[in-house]
C-alpha cells in the first residue's frame, strides 16, 4: 500500500530540501567546496527518496513487484523492488552533482567570457590548456555512474525475471564492465604494492596485467552479491550497507583531514559517491525497518554492492574495502557448504518466523539421507566449537542442522529473538567488525606493507 | 510465446558471429579501422538480439509484459518491451567497443610497456602527453551512452507503470540530462552559425548561452516522442526508425568520403552509434513486422529517438537531423489538435481493424457535443484539401472525424488495406522525405547559410 506522509514529516522534507537548496546555491555562486555541494544533494536526495517511496507503493504492487512478508503472523503482501527508487534517485543526483567538482577547471581553463570554444579549439589543437581539466577524472565519474546504472538494469531484470541463482551471480560482472573498460581505456595502472615479505621475490611494484582486471571484477562480483546473500530479515540489506559506507566515509575523512595528503583527491571522490548514498540507504531504511513497510529487492543490494565496489576500485583502496566487509566474507565462507551443494540449500535459508511466539528461530536444512562421512565429521566438528546447530535421529545419524548463515548462527547463540533484535545483533557485529577493519588497516598494515599511506604518503 | 529458431537462421547467425568475430580480431591485432570493427560488433549484436527476442518471450510475458493485438482476428497476447532487449544488447556492444576508436591514442600516448602508469603520473602533473588523448571525445561517447542508458530505465518504467501521457513527453529530457551535463562540463560551445540573411543583425556566430541547452533539450524531447506517437500498426516504429537511421548514416558516409574533411570524426562518431543500432533494429523488424510476435514498447521508441537525438547533437547536424523527421513532424503538429485537447482525443488513435474485411479502416473521435465554430470551420477547411475525414449528422453538423494521425490519413486517401501495406506506404514515404531531405541539406542549404560544409569546411 502507498503510505501516507504525516505533516510533520512534511515540515521535516520541506525544511530539509530547502536547506540543502541553500547550501548548493552558495556552493555555485560562491565557488565553494563541492563537498559542501554534495551535502546538499544528499539532503535534497533523502526528501526525494523518502517520498517517493511512500508514494509509489501502490503503483509497484500494481505493476507486479511486490512479495508476501512471510515472517509476520499476517504474511501480508508489500510492495518490492523499492530500491530501484534509491538508485534512481540517487543518479540523478550523481549527474546533477557533476559541474560541482569539476567547475573550478572550467573556470581556469577558460577566459570565462564568450569564447570558450576558441579554448576548446586550441585545446585540440595544441593540448596547451587541456592539463588543468582533470578529464580523467571525469572518465573515471562518468565510468561510475555508467557502471551503478548498469547495475541497476540487470538489478531491474533480475527482480523482475526471477534470473537463476547461478546466473544472477555474475550480474555484476557484466554490470562493471563499462567502468573496467574505461579503466582500460584511460589510465590502464595495473600495478600493486608488494608486501615487504614477498618483495625478495616481486619488487616492490607488481604488474598484476589482465589479472589485475580480473581482480577488479573478482570485487564488483563480491560486494553486491556479498551483500545479497546475507539478507532476509526486515532491514538487514540496508542496514549493512549503511554501517559498511559510513566506516567507509570516515576513511576517506582520516585521508582528507591530512592537509595535503596525495591521495585526497581519491577520497574525496569517494565520499561524493558515498554521500547521497548514505542519505537515500536511510530513507529506505525508515521505510524498510521492522516492520516492513516495504521490501529492498535484489536492485538494492546489487546497487549498495556495486558503489563500494566502484569506490573500492577507483579510489584504489580495494584491500581496506574487504576489511569492512568481514562479516560479510565470514558469512560467504560458511555459507559455502550449501552454496556448493555439499549440505542441502533450501529455497530460502532465513529464520524461521513462529506464529504462537511471535520469534525468529533458526531455520533448518533437512538431509533427505544420511550425509557423507565427511560432511558428518565437518559437521560435528562444527557444532562442537557452537558454529552449527545439529539435529540427530534416535541412532545419531545426522537428519538437520541449521542453515549456514550469519543471522541463523545469531540465533544459535543467543536463542529466539524478535525479528529486529537479529538485525540489530547483526547491525552491532557490523560496527565492531568496521572498527577492527580500520584498525587494522592503519597499526597492523605497517607490519606488512612498507608504509601506512595516511602518514606518510605513497 | 518464446518462438524456435529454425535451423538455417541457427546456421546463419552462427555464420554471422564468426565472421564478425573474425572482423574485430583482424581490427584488434591488426590496428585496423575502428569502423570494422563497428561493423563485427553490429553482426553480433544482430544475432544476439534475434536470438534473445525469440528465446525470452515467455519469461517476458510471465513478469506482466504483454500486450493484446488489437489489429487481428484472435487479439493474441504477444510479448510487450521487446525494444528493452535491443537496448540492452546495444549497451552492451557500444560498452564493449569502447577500446577501438580511442585505442590509436592509447598506443600513442604511452611507450606500449609495462610503464603506463609512469606516463599517466606525467600527464596529471604536466599535461604534456596527454593532448593525444582524445579525452573530450572519450566524455562525449561515455555522456552518450550514459543518456541512452537513462532513457532506457525511464522507458522500462514507463512500460511498467504506465505513466501519463503529459508526464511521458517529459521522460527523454530528464534522460538527457547526463549529456547536457557532460557537455556543460566538458565543452560548453554554445555558438551557432546564423544564416546569411540574419547576418547583419547577429554577426556571423551567436552565443546562444543557456538557449543552447533548451535547444538541445527539445531536439532530446521531439525525437522520441515524435516516434512514440507515429505508432500503432505492426512495425511501424521499427521501421521508421531504421530508415532514418539510414538516412542519417548514408550523410555520415558522405562525409567521411571527403579525404580530410575537418567534420570527419563527429560523422565516424555518428555511425559508431547508428550501425549496431540499424542491426538491433533489423533483428526486432523481423519479430515486430506483419504479424507481429513481440510488440516493441515505448522503451523502443524512447530509445530510438534518443540515439537520433545523441548522435544529431554531438556530431552537430541537429539540423540536418530535423530534416529527416519530416513525416514525424508533420504528424506531430497534424495531431496537436487532438494532443492539445482541441478536438476529442480517444485513448487509442490507431486505425480500426474490422474483422469482416481484415482491413485497416479510418478510426474517428466523437464529438461528444457540436464542435465550436472555430473547429468546425477548421476541420471542413481541412476536409476540403483531403486532409481529414468528417462525419456529420443530418442537420450538417460534424459528430466524427478521422483521428489526425498520418496513418489515419493514409487510409483516408488510399482507402482500407491491410495493415502491412498501411505501414510499406509510410516506408516510402519515409524514404521520400529522407531523400528530399537530403538534398535540401546539400543543395539548398547554400541559400541560406554561408557554406555547405560538406564540400567546403567550415
Amino acid at each position: 500500500m502507498s503510505q501516507k506522509i504525516s505533516t510533520g514529516w512534511y515540515f521535516f522534507l520541506f525544511t530539509l530540501v530547502g536547506a540543502s537548496s541553500g547550501l548548493i546555491y552558495t556552493v555555485f555562486v560562491g565557488d565553494g567546496e563541492p563537498l559542501v555541494a554534495s551535502l546538499g544533494f544528499s539532503g535534497i536526495a533523502f526528501a526525494a527518496t523518502f517520498a517517493l517511496i511512500s508514494w509509489l507503493g501502490d503503483a509497484f504492487k500494481r505493476a507486479g513487484l511486490k512479495g508476501k512478508d512471510i515472517s509476520k503472523p499476517d504474511r501480508r503482501e508489500l510492495p518490492e523492488t523499492m530500491g530501484v527508487v534509491c538508485a534512481v534517485v540517487y543518479l540523478m543526483c550523481m549527474i546533477a552533482f557533476m559541474p560541482f567538482p569539476f567547475y573550478e577547471y572550467i573556470v581556469a581553463s577558460t577566459s570565462g567570457g564568450g569564447n570558450r570554444e576558441i579554448t576548446v579549439d586550441q585545446e585540440v589543437e595544441t593540448g596547451r590548456l587541456l592539463h588543468r581539466f582533470p578529464h580523467n577524472k571525469l572518465g573515471e565519474y562518468l565510468s561510475a555512474i555508467l557502471s551503478l546504472q548498469s547495475m541497476v538494469i540487470l538489478g531491474v531484470a533480475d527482480d523482475l525475471f526471477d534470473v537463476r541463482w547461478r546466473h544472477k551471480l555474475f550480474l555484476p560482472a557484466i554490470a562493471v564492465i563499462p567502468m573496467l573498460m574505461v579503466y582500460y581505456v584511460d589510465f590502464g595502472v595495473t600495478n600493486v604494492v608488494v608486501p615487504t615479505f614477498l618483495e625478495p621475490y616481486f619488487g616492490t611494484l607488481l604488474d598484476l596485467s589482465w589479472g589485475y582486471y580480473l581482480y577488479m571484477a573478482a570485487i564488483a562480483i563480491f560486494c553486491p552479491n556479498s551483500i545479497n546473500i546475507l539478507a532476509g530479515v526486515n532491514g538487514i540489506e540496508v542496514t549493512q550497507s549503511i554501517v559498511i559506507a559510513c566506516f567507509i566515509a570516515i576513511n576517506d575523512i582520516l585521508y582528507i583531514s591530512v592537509k595535503g595528503h596525495p591521495a585526497t583527491n581519491s577520497h574525496l571522490f569517494s565520499l561524493y559517491f558515498l554521500l547521497p548514498f548514505i542519505s537515500v540507504s536511510l530513507a529506505l531504511w525508515w521505510h524498510n525497518w521492522y516492520p516492513a513497510k516495504v521490501f529492498v529487492g535484489d536492485t538494492y543490494c546489487y546497487f549498495a554492492g556495486m558503489i563500494f565496489a566502484v569506490v573500492g576500485i577507483l579510489g584504489h583502496f580495494s584491500k581496506t574495502l574487504l576489511l569492512l566487509f568481514i562479516p560479510q566474507i565470514f558469512n560467504f565462507i560458511y555459507s559455502s557448504p550449501q552454496l556448493f551443494r555439499l549440505i542441502p540449500c533450501p529455497r530460502h535459508r532465513l529464520p524461521r518466523f513462529r506464529v504462537q511466539t511471535g520469534l525468529m528461530e533458526v531455520s533448518r536444512a533437512e538431509f533427505p539421507q544420511p550425509p557423507k562421512w565427511y560432511v558428518d565429521l565437518a559437521l560435528t566438528t562444527l557444532e562442537r566449537v557452537g558454529l552449527v546447530q545439529v539435529w540427530r535421529s534416535s541412532d545419531g545419524v545426522i537428519t538437520e542442522c541449521s542453515n549456514l548463515t550469519i543471522l541463523n548462527l545469531w540465533i544459535v547463540w543467543f536463542g529466539p529473538m524478535r525479528e529486529d533484535k537479529v538485525a540489530m545483533g547483526v547491525l552491532a557485529l557490523q560496527c565492531v567488525c568496521g572498527v577492527v577493519g580500520l584498525l587494522i588497516r592503519h597499526k597492523a598494515a605497517l607490519l606488512v606493507f612498507p608504509s601506512d599511506n595516511l602518514k606518510v604518503g605513497f
